[in-house]
């Protein structure tokens, strides 16, 4: 996607040397870093560098690739696969991308694991472009639907990011709104700002400024009222685990946007590549292990002083804080799930029929 | 209530002197200032020095009174009315309080206004510490018999502040809890964060701190899914003003809250004086005004840096941003209403059967 003029993705791989965009530092820093050993593709993932269900499964995938560089025995791929799966629990598609890498690898031997490593990232890398170019086709087309029907400017309201930062290019709820702009649609989109890290105020509102896609940030609080006062006309929202039910694992806080839109009968439509959805997983609502993070994440927070970001304290010292980081929106909350093959009711057996298993 | 071992209001008049606690420094400063001016006390409403419906009522009440003291005019205290009127346009107590003062003082004539103004605004003061005491006991019993059926820690989850800060003394939604505690009943309150002014993590946070409340601040995106995962036993919110059919206009979020509540079986309940029914309102969605307020409460925030309290900016420069302060919630989603009056359920005929209108 566009930044200043330029294209990016969110990882990208050259001559075996894999670089990324710090997310942690945006918007107020564009910084590039390459990653160079398993300790950096882990303190990236746990530290949320490279964040969005897609992009830590292709992250993962390129961790692996660079342990094969110095060893790549069966030992060294099961250690780094281990110690990979270990940053984050709850996004499937880490693992799903890990157990692709390790399979694969595994079944040559060890002298020619390198290059199809690296391949084979770059093939989850490249799948993963090109499934969400393919849900941006399918959901521009409902909003340029909805567009025929309403005759003015469509308001999108998304949680958190998933945007092109999110994925290594496209996104996934925000891919829609990017194809339907080049399809001059005219679209305003409500950004949440998703506390505790922001990544709505901080990531999603600068891909669409970027993109010079309208936008307005509002607390997460807001979305509700809006909905009340008619304001948005659909939510997309993307996924970190999909269970074949369709209950949606997200960003903490999904859950409240769908429980007003199904209140306002507003659609709420669930953007993922099927890698998001976890085969394993019959039901989604008490059977996905929710990551609890720092809770310096809520009681600090990132602050321009100057020319400089640093870290600020905003509650009272050693106040008591939860942060759980994602919830589950149970299925009969969710109107279609888009993915690259299309858009399919959240059911076991639609989602079993959609999707090529 | 308690700040460090000592007794405090919010708001008290001593000999025709008014002082606040500034409420925009709490929890990082404990500052007392003197209201002198009718600007003074304009812009302490307007900048929520003072803030909550129950409080800035009375202190526009002492705002009137202050006006007295130079110039007892009937045009005088028409234009104080007025002004202080356009301070805040959704908490309904202002304007409940505003009524009455203006009410009484232009049946008497100017030279007697002095006396029974700030008579007038002790009353309305002492009236609001004493319903908010009632609502405390009443809903104090709700939490003991919750109490007798689970014999555990009871959790609660509120959202904004409700407690004494909002009020003269008590509060709303915590006077339950303050009572409850008395009792000797064990209590955990999630404190939502509240963005984007933070009041929960702020205030209420720092309330029962200092009563020696167990509470965990979490993010308003994260009470729908601790409701699912049953951390939550019952919510008590405040209202800023209530329609007749029992619709509860509070701050941005509460509905988000409702909603959950009302899928997760958790009862959802709404403290409030009857100052805060709004007579002339039959319902409450579609009907208040929600105030927009400046949308830099949400770019910028309140660090800590070093011993300075500093205003930052956490967005991008520029970002646009929408603010609206508050939301409606449906009465379908109120379990019921704890007013001084006791406890009722939020539809038409119960509450005026409930109120002595």
């Amino acid at each position: 996607m566009i930044v200043d003029g330029k294209n990016y993705k969110s990882i990208w791989c050259l001559k075996k040397k894999v670089f990324i965009i710090d997310q942690t530092k945006l918007p107020f820093q564009f910084k590039i870093i390459e990653l160079k050993t398993l300790d950096d593709y882990c303190d990236a993932i746990f530290n949320m560098q490279v964040r969005g269900a897609p992009l830590i499964g292709v992250t993962a995938a390129f961790g692996i690739a660079n342990s094969t560089k110095n060893d790549p025995s069966d030992n060294n791929i099961t250690f780094s696969y281990e110690k990979l799966l270990s940053t984050r629990p709850t996004a499937v598609n880490l693992q799903w991308a890990l157990d692709r890498m390790k399979g694969e690898l595994l079944k040559v031997k060890p002298s020619d694991r390198l290059d199809l490593a690296y391949n084979l990232a770059d093939i989850i890398s490249k799948n993963d472009v090109s499934a969400c170019e393919s849900i941006g086709n399918h959901g521009a087309k409902l909003i340029e639907s909805l567009f025929k029907k309403k005759k003015r400017v469509i308001n999108i309201l998304t949680h958190c990011n998933a945007g092109w930062l999110a994925a290594v290019n496209w996104g996934t709820a925000l891919a829609p709104i990017y194809k339907a702009k080049r399809k001059k649609i005219p679209i305003h989109v409500w950004v949440d700002e998703t506390r505790p890290r922001n990544q709505g105020a901080l990531l999603t509102a600068w891909e669409l400024k970027k993109e010079k896609i309208p936008y307005t940030i509002i607390v997460d609080n807001a979305g509700g009222h809006l909905m009340q006062e008619k304001k948005v006309d659909l939510c997309i929202v993307g996924s970190d685990r999909t269970a074949l039910n369709g209950d949606v694992c997200n960003k903490i806080g999904t859950y409240l946007k769908a429980l007003s839109a199904y209140d306002n009968s507003v659609p709420f439509y669930v953007a993922l590549p099927s890698s998001t959805i976890d085969r394993s997983l019959k039901k989604g609502l008490g059977n996905i292990k929710i990551e609890e993070r720092n809770g310096d994440e809520l009681s600090f927070v990132n602050a321009i002083m100057g020319n400089k970001v640093k870290k600020n304290l905003i509650f009272f010292k050693n106040a008591n804080v939860s942060n759980p980081a994602f919830d589950v929106t149970p299925a009969k909350f969710v109107t279609r799930l888009i993915t690259e093959f299309g858009i399919c009711k959240a059911n076991t057996s639609e989602i079993l029929k959609h999707i090529k298993l």
